[in-house]
């Protein structure tokens, strides 16, 4: 196999797909998927969270009902039914359904990489959060973009911070940014959630300086205390929000759906770019499985169970972490974010930690600034078994002490 | 709702965003897709196709023994015999394993916008058949590239006008094509197959002129009569070609699976620009399905019904089309395309065909150029029942008279 710098056609590559020819990054995520130690590190569903018996339900009744419909290009009345249940979430959640549409997609990454398609050319500046989801960072990268991060405090997004970068930008005749993106709910990493006001506030700041949001809720259904919060959606008058979500943490990753809200044209512009059809398989069992009521049923009991596994990790670390790590409190959501000693690098801690049975995924992962987070993790209470918690927890204390 | 012109954020989007808003081109495909007449304009596999007992089978093996598994990010071990009988596939149509690797993608046109993204930048240009399909048009279009449009003869690509037309570009100074995409067996929707000669005259240019070829083989597995000719990408020493293929047409297109051969650089490079995740489900449900056997004890009885389909047109076409008008004779895949009188506009007798009881494509879908195709039209025999041909093509024969 030649190696990429010599292959001759790597030369009519993009800049970008050059880029990503060098190929860092991925060691630590092999390290980490096989690691034999309780996996603290990726934010999977717990496999019992998964109802395979309604699933089996539903991809019966669509097999028996219209199963060649199903397998067809465009589907049928099951795949409708998705777009519906889809829809009528939004609406609950007091986004106005005359004022936006919906896109189904595969997948909330599919959903945001196909709004940057729409608005996105080498150049242009993407605000995120620091830290944010580095599965939306690695997305924004790809555009060639420059990202603009913005701290997050204990109510989520700093929006003071945001309006002093807008105003200084605007001061420097700097570009300002043509996208935010947001995790409004259960922020990932950190867990926080920006509050109605800072919410507000954000949209006025949209309308001021120009720019369209991406609101990405993946976590909002799993609101474990405290009161529902209207999404930015809900909130916008001016047509200026993206709402992206996703079944992967509700019903399961493997089926691949996700969607976005957005005002008709926006909608209609992203949808035109998205190229490729859709799984009307996996989208009709979905949808009967929704129409069926399954995923309503399905969330009091994943709430009751995510904040349990929550709870005990939070324990966990109040039993055993230094007196000199911080870790927030999130209201939803799977995971936790902790700050440790200046003098921790959690890169370079990973592989004791693996040894000493447990992983995590080290802060530098969330931050597009390659020198921010050294001392910080994530932990995710989602996935591995809540007994293991405080076993983990100790041994983690031992190697970030 | 706002009209797209008015919404202010309409004006954040790019310039190739922005030229979809116009919405021209969508209004035939809904006449044609609530048409109450015989359905010769879809390249759909006719709905008997579907083995939806083979189907349930691998379903309810791959949710009984990992269930969980299948469900989660990743996937587990039938989701990774999908790869392995992708690659398999792969190197019984003479492909080195050795020189190339292997990306699964949500179908073939998600495979080449994949392919798109990591080769493309507004004002490259892509040379392709003319005519070619419509859907890939789509794709090259929405990257805001030249297209260049090389003639078909009744052996495919026209390989000579296209070594004339590279020449003439380096002659004149002219950007040299970075990609060249074609549809080397049983074209859509001309039915033509390229040569051996001109597939290996097609290479010697590729490395000559530096550019990279998407060989699309979509219908390479249905072939009815005539000696199988090897793929570009078996042919190719120089990790040139991309070769792109479905399970839509051998299994379903509701299953949404397609596939990319590539250079591993080249694949890799690819793969990092393709945002979002796998639908392991499905995955793990078609890595059963080619596992057991099943694509391949599939495959004679779908050709020879596929072959007998065929004839059946044909036979229909002798029988009743005007002297006037002449039509190609596939060795294989779903499309045979007529040429009629210059003095026929087919876009314009399409409501005429749809009110006699019959549909088509219009010639124009198949051309960049939108002054090209208006005498022809693309006629599918996979979908409609074939003892509706004899009339559907009498009917057709008097609209186009």
């Amino acid at each position: 196999m030649r190696d990429s710098a010599e292959h001759p056609v790597s030369e009519l590559l993009t800049p970008e797909a050059r880029t990503t020819l060098d190929g860092s990054g991925y060691g630590s995520w092999r390290r980490l998927a096989t690691a034999d130690a309780v996996s603290l590190a990726f934010g999977f569903p717990y496999p019992d969270s998964f109802r395979l018996d309604r699933l089996r339900e539903s991809i019966e009744t669509v097999l028996a009902s219209e199963g060649r419909q199903a397998l067809q290009y465009g589907g049928g009345e099951y795949a409708d039914l998705l777009e519906s249940a889809v829809r009528n979430r939004a609406t609950a959640r007091g986004i106005d359904p005359d004022e936006t549409a919906v896109l189904l997609t595969n997948g909330a990454t599919h959903a945001v990489d196909s709004v940057c398609r729409a608005f996105l050319e080498p150049g242009d500046v993407v605000a995120v959060e620091r830290p944010t989801f580095m599965g939306s960072l690695t997305v924004f990268r790809n555009f060639g973009v420059e990202i603009e991060e913005l701290p997050v405090d204990d109510a989520g997004l700093d929006v003071d911070a945001l309006a002093d970068r807008l105003h200084a930008r605007r001061a420097a005749g700097d570009p300002i940014p043509k996208l935010l993106y947001t995790i409004t709910d259960f922020q990932n990493p950190t867990g926080t959630t920006l509050s109605r006001k800072g919410r507000e506030r954000l949209l006025a700041l949209a309308d001021e300086f120009d720019f369209a949001v991406v609101e990405d809720g993946a976590y909002t259904d799993l609101r474990y205390e405290g009161e529902t919060v209207p999404p930015l959606a809900a909130l916008d008058d001016a047509g200026r929000v993206i709402r992206v979500e996703s079944f992967a943490k509700t019903i399961a990753p493997g089926v691949r759906l996700g969607w976005l809200v957005a005002a008709e044209p926006i909608r209609d512009a992203i949808d035109a770019l998205a190229a490729g059809g859709a799984n009307t398989f996996t989208r009709s069992v979905i949808g009967h499985y929704c129409d069926a009521g399954h995923l309503e049923a399905s969330l009091p009991p994943l709430r009751e169970a995510y904040a349990a596994r929550r709870d005990r990790l939070l324990d966990a670390l109040e039993r055993h972490m230094p007196a000199s790590a911080t870790w927030t409190d999130p209201d939803g959501g799977f995971f936790v974010w902790v700050e440790l000693d200046e003098s921790v690098d959690t890169d370079d801690r990973l592989d004791d930690a693996i040894d000493a049975g447990v992983t995590y995924l080290p802060g530098s992962m969330f931050y597009a600034d390659p020198d921010a987070g050294s001392n910080a993790l994530r932990l995710s209470f989602s996935y591995a078994d809540p007994d293991a918690f405080d076993d983990a927890i100790a041994a983690l204390a031992t190697v970030v002490d």
